[in-house]
Formats: C-alpha cells, sequence, structure tokens
C-alpha cells in the first residue's frame, strides 16, 4: 500500500486551509504582513517539483496561477512572488506572495525576514472567506 | 511593430550567457557561492509568469525543469530552489539555484544574501562548457 499524503506539521501550524484545489491543498500563511498563499500537492513522498509527472507539473502550475490571480483580485499588490524552496520543510510546496512597495522585506524575499504577525480572527476569516469563493 | 527583446542590464552584468533555450535565454549568475541559473523568456514587456499565454506558461516550466536537471548532474546538491521574484529587476526571470546543506546562505534564501562572490575564469568556462554540452 502506498503511503498517504500528510500535511508537514510545521506547514500546519503556520497556516489556515483555505481549499483543496484538484492537486494541491490551498493554505494561508498566518503573517498579516504579506498576502502569502501556499500551495502543497496531495500526494506523499514529493520534494522536488520535479518529482511530479509532465502533466502534474503542469497541474500544479495551472493551480499556482489559478491562486495567484484570485490573491491579486483580493489584495492590492504590485508584484508577485512565486518560490518552491524547500530547504527547512522538505515537503513539496510552492508559495505565492503578494508583495507590495515598501512592505516588511521589500526588496528582498519575505523566506527568512523577521518573524510572522499572525492575523486577528476577523481578518483572517474575513479574507479566507474571499479566497474561498473565488477558489472553493 | 512590437517592442523587441532586450535582457535587462543588471541580468546581463551579473551572469554569463550559458544557451538560447526556444523560449528563454539561459544564464549562469556569477556567483561561485551558490551554482544558480536564470531563465530569461525571450519576449518583451513580460513581467509575471502569468504574462504569458498558458501554452508558454508551461514551455517556460518544461525549461526550468530541463536546466534544473542538466544544473543537478552537473553539480551535487541538496535541494533545488526554484524562484520568480522580480522585485528588482522587473523583467520576467526565473531563479534556478542548487543548494547544499552548509552553503553561504543555508537554510535561507540565496536572493540578499550576501555579496556574489565571482568564479575564476577557468571554473567558469568549464562550468559553462559541461551546461552547454547538456543543453545547447
Amino acid at each position: 500500500m502506498s503511503e498517504a499524503f500528510a500535511l508537514d506539521p510545521r506547514l500546519a501550524a503556520d497556516t489556515a486551509h483555505v481549499a483543496d484545489l484538484p492537486l494541491s491543498r490551498l493554505l494561508l500563511m498566518d503573517d498579516a504582513r504579506f498576502p502569502w498563499l501556499i500551495l502543497v500537492p496531495r500526494r506523499a513522498g514529493l520534494a522536488e517539483w520535479s518529482d511530479l509527472d509532465r502533466d502534474a507539473q503542469h497541474a500544479l502550475l495551472d493551480e499556482v496561477q489559478h491562486a495567484a490571480a484570485a490573491l491579486r483580485a483580493e489584495v492590492s499588490c504590485d508584484k508577485l512572488n512565486i518560490g518552491a524552496l524547500g530547504n527547512i520543510v522538505r515537503q513539496l510546496h510552492v508559495h505565492v506572495v503578494a508583495r507590495r512597495v515598501g512592505d516588511a522585506a521589500w526588496p528582498g524575499p519575505v523566506w527568512g525576514s523577521g518573524s510572522a504577525e499572525c492575523y486577528a480572527a476577523e481578518p483572517r476569516e474575513a479574507l479566507l472567506a474571499r479566497l474561498r469563493a473565488r477558489l472553493g
């Protein structure tokens, strides 16, 4: 029997669940400094984008673009940052971050920049609801 | 007449030309700390991955994976980092970086981490030749 998908506990601890897309679990990073989504393909044992077959590689990119478009529609931003790093959490995941000129890390990357500032419950739930309405 | 593609001068200054793939110009970042490729689609006026149509979005990902496989075959690494940021250089470009546990930025991102250490001419030309043999 093949291993089942399980979300890495560090990703689970740092995020809220937005929706399950056909391939990926879509998460909102609980950091009010940056509107920040994470996509995690729901398959076990993946670390690199290339661990998916080519069709699934394309499907993941399609979901990244779909999530990015929804994020852009809900929050203002000057630039999107897309990244698959995995130096700390090895489970394959792709970041989609809405960046604004002058934000807390601008123009540097968000990864490793300062400490997360969690959302208050109400704005987090409101953003989740709006993203789900676009993507759910 | 549509605007012609021209490589951003900052990207040109920081890199060496590896090869032109069907869609992208492939560059080697001149930073011996990290084996680091950059792909720049040879079309004018692009800033976001989503500025390409869907087929070209997939083609860019295919070239990213092709470049990543060549890089992995030539240098040892523990993790690939793939990123499209564009906070400083707006022209659409995708980074493919071979990361090693304990490298100069590990486990943080390479972007904004310290100062580049240029290659000596001989190892740079040797790496370029090996990459071209795989990708050219």
